[in-house]
């Protein structure tokens, strides 16, 4: 029997106020905004409030009433399984997902209905583990971590998908312009940190033989960020604030989107075809936000909405490179009492080290080993977090990873270079 | 001045309670649902209730301010026109089509203030039309009839397009199910109607030199029903009744869409690359309503929802072939003892004329001369008009076009045959 | 027993000179030429040849076979008749039309080795028809005839598909410049056409009840021109002549390429699509022939390549229109002694009449049934003939047709009017 | 001045013995062949043999003109660097790749000439460079070295492009049968070599610090193989040979392209996007090759034609995972008495590294700096040397690369493993 009615209740209280937050997203859209999916590779807000529910009832709830455990009924209508479902192959097919922004059913009433009933559920389970032997109240315990945290995953992917969808109506509508918004957010973080703006300065690292990966010492972590493990890094300096608007614009000032030389070759096709010209949300002189049209756009502000390919063409530019993300990862763990500056909160920083395996890495066993082993191709690693990261979801070890022609995440650069 | 106030009266209540059906339709739909958009074709609920708005906005309330007539003021903020132009390229840019699901903004609200405005400001026409000189009164009343003609086409189209949509929701969502819903009111019309189902009787017609098109006596008609000339018909037979789903049924069992023998070469590679099997909203034994499922199908009801190319091949599986469009004109216009039964108000009835100018067409002045002149290519005639066509929008010179691949319109078929 | 040696014979050696003909348009050719495929909608010189045999042999020479006939062997190695297949369903499966530029086998030799068979063969059909019952005969001639006919029409598309493919290369290769090449054909009935580039009259013609297709009088037709009908006309008038190359300059330089208005929906689609600025060869003031780059351009030439949608634009910039197929055959056919100048031999002249079947049309039995009829959707009816259309395969009533968009035939374009 | 013509003669007289050889790889083709292209990422066989020579005039006889040095005449037509530039942006633009197939102009002849030339100027080089000063003499033989390496990557790419174009003709062509050709060398080594269809066995390595990439000691390499640099590697076993035909059947058998738990999930899409269910070239139990349809296949040959998605779920099937590029090179190159076997002459073997730049990697300056370094993103590495690799075109830190989803390369795995 499982004596650790604190800790359950510990994460239960904090996946509660999670799901809570993530109600608190959605206050600001009209009805219509719920449906809204900008491109395929974006979700409408009312899919990720049934998605996150699926996940908690599939991975938790499901497999506790399969063995027998009497819970509040949960289940789903037939067929939002399979509307819900993001890409777990094992759960079974799915609903094509260029497709979510045409389920204007279930309405948001019937899928706030069964977020409810979800909670409920779950609110009866610290009762239900105390009878459960150990083992397996560890796993659900493990399950519960998990299930909260893909939830703050959804939640900054609900605000990035929202952007882009906002982005494409040329009225140009703002989520939210309030006080407490995300973007009042973005400038109180930039007025909070000396850094932007500013003459850059280098900081050096020694390297040499080095530890990186997760320590696994109890506290949560993804399965990509394990093994911790050894490699060798020569020495190497980054740049101790992100590179600015201005700093961008200087770039484009001297030609950087008419030079193939500046860009790997893949890159500078799809900048090609897609007429890039600037990052994603500039227009003119302006920069669209989750506020709105902010005009005119702060130079002193660290460039956003980037991809990897236009990052990598800035920093050859600049005679500079992009840090490998062991080399963020050490200097950002490296040293409580001169940490590095701006490595998180702001944006997420791309690296030069495509998303591949740790060596020794093993996805988990079942359905959940889908969750990020099998998406290790064809991407790059971003480190630290962003401004619309929720708050406790960062830490030194964390892997984004995105395709490098992505610019709709919140992703910037710092720089980096040989130090010898 | 002109003292015609009945006339306008009644141009002016009949186009006001036409706005008013708008409402009406959307009545029984969720918020998210004002948004969808199934396909490039199709276009948003709340984008119909919109667009109908900025015709009258553009083509009759704008030309009078212009003019310098005082007005109450309905001007949209600014891009709204942008956003609701159709294909009006004489009038400027338009937001592209694809994109109009992804116009969460402006809100149902704002449009419905917009269209509340803009009645408002059409109530007070009488009084203007008093000071009118004739001529622009008459032109005047002419555009109201046009916008009147133009907003019932927009709710034939709203539910077609919303039955797209929702066809493509695996939860298969209804529209209305209620005793007033347009599926009661299309088996209604079934029952009224003796001929469904029954045996096919010929409907003998004698030819020779003709009239077809519009007289232009006054009545309202659209420019491409104009003008009404002169041609010759060799002795043909019409069915007396539309082909049935159980018909239809029959043709599929013999192999109809296994045979390219049957069909038109574009059109065989159409069905092959999509898969065509069955008509659109047949799944297995049943049918998708704007009522939902429908299980069985109805085998004596019209088969509806095929594109040119099945009827086509359907007619020459039966041995038979499409009438032209002179040929349907002149059965339903020649008898009122003996009408041609079916014409109207069930399903639009493929033909085998092309869409083109009748001898003689000239296209209305200025921006509303894109009306239809300008889709005369690569498309077919229907005639009649469906269960979802508006009261008083049928008649016997009225030619709907489509694209021979389209199945999202109400389109069924009659036979026809040489009689020589 | 057929004793009509003298027509067999007669028929036989017009098709063995045919063929010859075929061989001699390949003699300019480079070995890499012959497979050559500048589109999915064209072929490579040595398909024509190979496919122009497959004909005679799967149409001809295989039925006689199976009905016991004793024949030279000239049935190809496996996999050919999949090769060279066109579009008869009836036939098989077929190689996709897009990859006939990958067939570098059967080499030339190979396939010129089987066209020798197949016309030996053929050269002992006398002997064999004077055995043949005379029904039998008769189909056999009627095929015959059909086979010759249906080379003619590929030495045409060879040449056409050539153009497009040289088009293509940026050395702008040409095939043949001396005196009894194609464009020197074409300068030859320029000169002796004394219209071209002088002021245009219009001919008039009374309308009325009129009979247009083939009189099925025994000589050749295909199909799609029979059966000979009534229809009505009202009176027209046609331009004496085609439009020239300087008339077409005057069209783009009044921006005949950027108004809308001048343009079908869907063409103007295509135009700006497809970045359409002047007919599909011109280079400036030069224009892209068979003989290479002609520089300058004769103005008073008539305009060639261009699409449906260039020719209708063009008409209606013009203050006139397109014949219809009707007009342009009576008018043609009309009278010896004032023949319509510029019928034939130049280019093919597009009409503002959809290709669908003639009242009462019935598609051949078999597989040679797929020859026309199967293509009646989305294309239009060009009349007359064109300088690459070999000797004796014009007529009044020939049916060219294709998609309005086509630019890679001949087209170009006589106005019309109506005269009332 | 330079007093090294051994060291010139030498490059030389290689260079163009590997020239000859390029020659000698398209005598068996027939001149269709010539200017064959299956797919846009391939090229024909004259293509390969002009961008070989336009490499040379490019890069050495260009500049050396351009310093006024006296050199036979080379330049080519006009238009001709546009056609035959492959991807040297520095250059200039281009001719688009996927319309290489249509270049039936310039005749194989021409090019042939203008091979020519440009060896008979390279012969005289000797001459020169007595006269130049030793730094740019010296820049010359790189140039020479470089020009002479890819003129052998392109007889690679010749005929790996070739059997994917003879691959889609459904005649199944044969390149080459002959007791010299390329599949006899296969099966010739497939003989020399013990170790095919035989229990495999794990060779351990011990890990630790270790050196890759090319030691720089004046030997030839291509940039991207520098700088030879430290990493860190963990203890691991290789298989001792490559995965046979016979165990690729026994994945297919289990199921192996139906589990999508075996794979990437950008690879399982491509997966069904194209429909793979087996290597590239099988054909039921066939195999097809340069020599034609092979048939059966091979059960003990080396599997080959396989994508790096499916290297990757094999070995994820047979509870292993590929290679690192260190951990391959380490074994290649660490004990000349107990080489690694299979290494070279039979498949690429694809690794688990994503293609990036080395620590440190500059690439060259000027337009030869675009060789490798641009193409360093969505690409993996594989290493060895396949058996259609020219003699001497083989070292343990070759890098070659590829997308994951290419087939048409000569890619093979051999597995690896954690040895702890």
């Amino acid at each position: 029997m499982l004596k650790q009615s604190p800790a359950v209740d510990l994460i239960l209280s904090r996946l509660l106020a999670v799901r809570q937050q993530s109600l608190a997203l959605i206050a600001p859209l009209e009805p219509e905004d719920l449906c809204l999916q900008g491109m395929a590779d974006a979700s409408p807000p009312k899919w990720h409030l049934a998605h996150t529910t699926w996940f908690l009832q599939q991975f938790v709830l499901e497999p506790l009433s399969a063995a027998g455990e009497r819970l509040q009924a949960t289940h789903p209508p037939d067929g939002w399984s399979y509307l819900f479902n993001s890409y777990y192959d094992a759960v079974g097919s799915r609903h094509p997902r260029p497709e979510r922004g045409l389920l204007s059913r279930p309405t948001i009433a019937a899928v706030l209905g069964w977020r409810e009933r979800v909670d409920t559920a779950l609110s009866a389970l610290p009762e239900l583990l105390e009878r459960l032997p150990a083992a397996r109240g560890e796993a659900l315990l493990a399950l519960l971590e998990l299930g909260l945290q893909h939830e703050q995953q959804h939640q900054e992917l609900l605000l990035m998908d929202l952007l882009d969808g906002f982005s494409r109506n040329p009225v140009l509508p703002a989520y939210d312009h309030g006080p407490a918004g995300p973007e009042a957010l973005w400038l109180e973080r930039l007025g909070a940190t000396e850094s932007s703006g500013r003459d850059l300065t280098w900081r050096r690292y020694g390297g040499g033989l080095a530890w990186i990966g997760h320590p696994g010492d109890g506290r949560f972590h993804f399965d990509n960020e394990a093994p911790r493990h050894r490699l060798w890094l020569e020495p190497y300096a980054l740049a101790d604030r992100l590179v600015t608007n201005g700093e961008f614009e200087a770039f484009i000032a001297a030609g950087g989107y008419q030079r193939p030389d500046l860009w790997m070759s893949e890159g500078w096709a799809v900048c090609q075809e897609r007429g890039w010209q600037a990052p994603r949300y500039w227009r003119g002189d302006a920069e669209f936000t989750l506020a709105g049209l902010q005009q005119p756009r702060r130079a002193d502000a660290p460039v956003r909405h980037i991809s990897w390919f236009e990052a990598d063409a800035y920093a050859r530019w600049a005679g500079a490179r992009l840090p490998s993300e062991a080399e963020w990862e050490l200097a950002s763990a490296s040293d409580a009492d001169d940490p590095l500056p701006q490595a998180h909160g702001l944006v997420w920083q791309w690296t030069g080290s495509p998303y591949r395996p740790y060596p020794g890495f093993e996805p988990a066993a079942g359905a959940v080993g889908e969750y990020n082993g099998k998406f290790m191709t064809s991407q790059f690693v971003l480190r630290g977090s962003c401004y619309l990261t929720p708050p406790g979801h960062s830490r030194p070890t964390y892997r984004n990873f995105f395709p490098p022609a992505s610019r709709w995440l919140v992703g910037g650069l710092r720089l980096a270079r040989d130090h010898r």
